[in-house]
């Protein structure tokens, strides 16, 4: 079990939040959201999280190639965004400019030879591609322990380099698939029930989508009860990066506001590796995806956000960090009533 | 009839949108809030609102004294808010600089002798409290008049020192009170159907300020039709001042974010008196109060959060700002599809 946030400085943030110069619970959920930072960095008032860090994985997906296709676009778009991040001009990047965060997209499996960018994405590509998960593994059990370190690694890189915070963001076309499928298989349900219209998909492609995920729960079988097997199985190079991501930044205390589908069918995953992860996350915006939903159901999360945004890179979490500053500056910075009336 | 936005500006922002390297509508939310500033701005890809300010209207309600009573806080907390406002230590102050807004309270009713803070406050004051309405008018004519002059005033002067982006707060205990009758009054539905908690009353409180507002109703009869006697008989000058204000802003071509039920029932009123200044108005966060989900379903507004703040003074809106920016810079600097695939 992971060192959780402190409950006590929790309890210290809401004391506050009660002594303030407002009616109780007028802060509605930004009083939940500054306590549980205050929790993370073991202070009350929390400090605004300023040197707030945004990672993207980026991976292309076996099943992509699957018949009538997952996805209502191509698999080169992955390595043609991979380029846009690199020039800035992602959804992404425009956010993190405008929140100052500093962001980094990495290769874990892009279907493309983007050896001219190395420079810039890292030196963690663990395949070209995943396995199409319906008909064969997403991984073998060495690339799958060799995603989870380069996650690992990932988050310890950016807490080095003193970040307060972490954004875990996706790229990668057709990535709503296995991570819907792992959201299935975590929580014991049916395709059905997780799988969504990702960016796009008509209802054929929705059907063919869901038929995918079931052919891949009937093929991985028992083996998914083990969060790492589940990964090999079912997830992908850039997914399994992101579990060990978020279980890195959970180990090392450093707090992450997650984004859509992808970062919390990781976090799910995550959880069920090492409990205590999903304490160190704040759900920054509700995906369109039904596998997101029920995962946030059961981890007892709730995003802050619901704007419909479906594009995934972490724009969600990036959509929602001003407001979580906005909650550590009120609880930081109102009066207290017994300022006002002495 | 006003000056509406542009149509064709915003016809040009959704083309753009659409011509954005993401899946269709993948923004949400954001697309329609970055297409209608680009229509009130005239131009698109529209500017990030950087010289946005906010004005807080305060103002105390006879109906504080009436029997139960209608708030949970008595009459005195007004002023010493007003006071806040001006040491900076209220939520809006912690959200205009977090933002870079400025942000003034002005004195239109308070029931205190605030002249120690004229410099601070205006010179724009109407009287000490505005009448219990269940019982009396809130105004005379002439102070009906003086309140929406004052109002367009207020919004004249912020337009004149450069806000492209103008914010109204509120603050004044009991407010919700008129702000729900004079939505019933002005969509034609029973108190039962406006009256929520406000800041927190209890069940006898509830029931209480429901039986106000229906006796406000019954005594204002059908002198509310028209949108002036309606502020006379059931709102008060600082109301009345927002509606002023509201109006001014649209014939100014300024448009206005919006927060929680007092702007949105000053709204209301506004479009009767003038239609299309709803137009020129974004809702910002959606009130707990049943009066603002009917007004603004009447109005045709969908907030961009829905946080469960109760605090008004602008707060709802402010916190709603960044996205708003994040909405125009996401369509001014994302990259074109035909960038990336020439």
């Amino acid at each position: 079990m992971l060192t959780p946030p402190s409950e006590q400085v929790r309890q210290q943030a809401y004391e506050r939040l009660a002594a303030l110069a407002k009616p109780t619970g007028a802060l509605g959920r930004l009083e939940d959201a500054a306590a549980w930072l205050a929790a993370c960095q073991g202070v009350s008032p929390p400090r605004p999280p300023s040197a707030v860090r945004a990672v993207v994985l980026a991976g292309d997906h076996g099943v992509t190639a699957v018949g009538d296709g997952v996805s209502a676009y191509p698999r080169e778009v992955t390595a043609a965004m991979v380029r846009a991040f690199v020039a800035g001009v992602a959804g992404a990047n425009v956010l993190a400019r405008q929140h100052q965060v500093a962001l980094r997209v990495v290769d874990l499996a892009v279907d493309a030879d983007l050896g001219d960018l190395a420079g810039q994405l890292g030196d963690v590509k663990v395949r070209r591609s995943s396995g199409a998960i319906d008909r064969t593994d997403a991984l073998t059990a060495a690339e799958t322990a060799t995603a989870l370190a380069a996650g690992a690694e990932l988050a310890a890189e950016e807490v080095a380099a003193g970040a307060d915070l972490l954004v875990l963001g996706d790229m990668g076309i057709g990535n709503t698939t296995p991570a819907a499928a792992l959201v299935a298989a975590t929580f014991g349900v049916d395709a059905a029930q997780v799988v969504g219209r990702g960016t796009g998909v008509d209802d054929v492609r929705l059907a063919a989508k869901t038929e995918v995920v079931a052919r891949a729960l009937r093929r991985a079988g028992d083996r998914v009860t083990d969060p790492v097997q589940r990964l090999a199985a079912l997830g992908s190079a850039d997914l399994a990066a992101g579990v060990g991501f978020l279980r890195a930044a959970a180990r090392a205390g450093v707090p992450v506001l997650l984004d859509g589908i992808v970062p919390v069918a990781e976090l799910a995953v995550a959880e069920d590796l090492e409990p205590g992860v999903a304490a160190w996350c704040l759900a920054g915006h509700r995906s369109t995806e039904p596998a997101q939903r029920l995962a946030l159901d059961r981890l007892g999360l709730e995003p802050l956000l619901d704007l419909g945004l479906r594009l995934g890179e972490g724009t969600g979490a990036l959509t929602a960090l001003p407001l979580l500053r906005s909650a550590a500056l009120l609880l930081g910075e109102m009066a207290l009533l017994s300022d006002l009336v002495p």
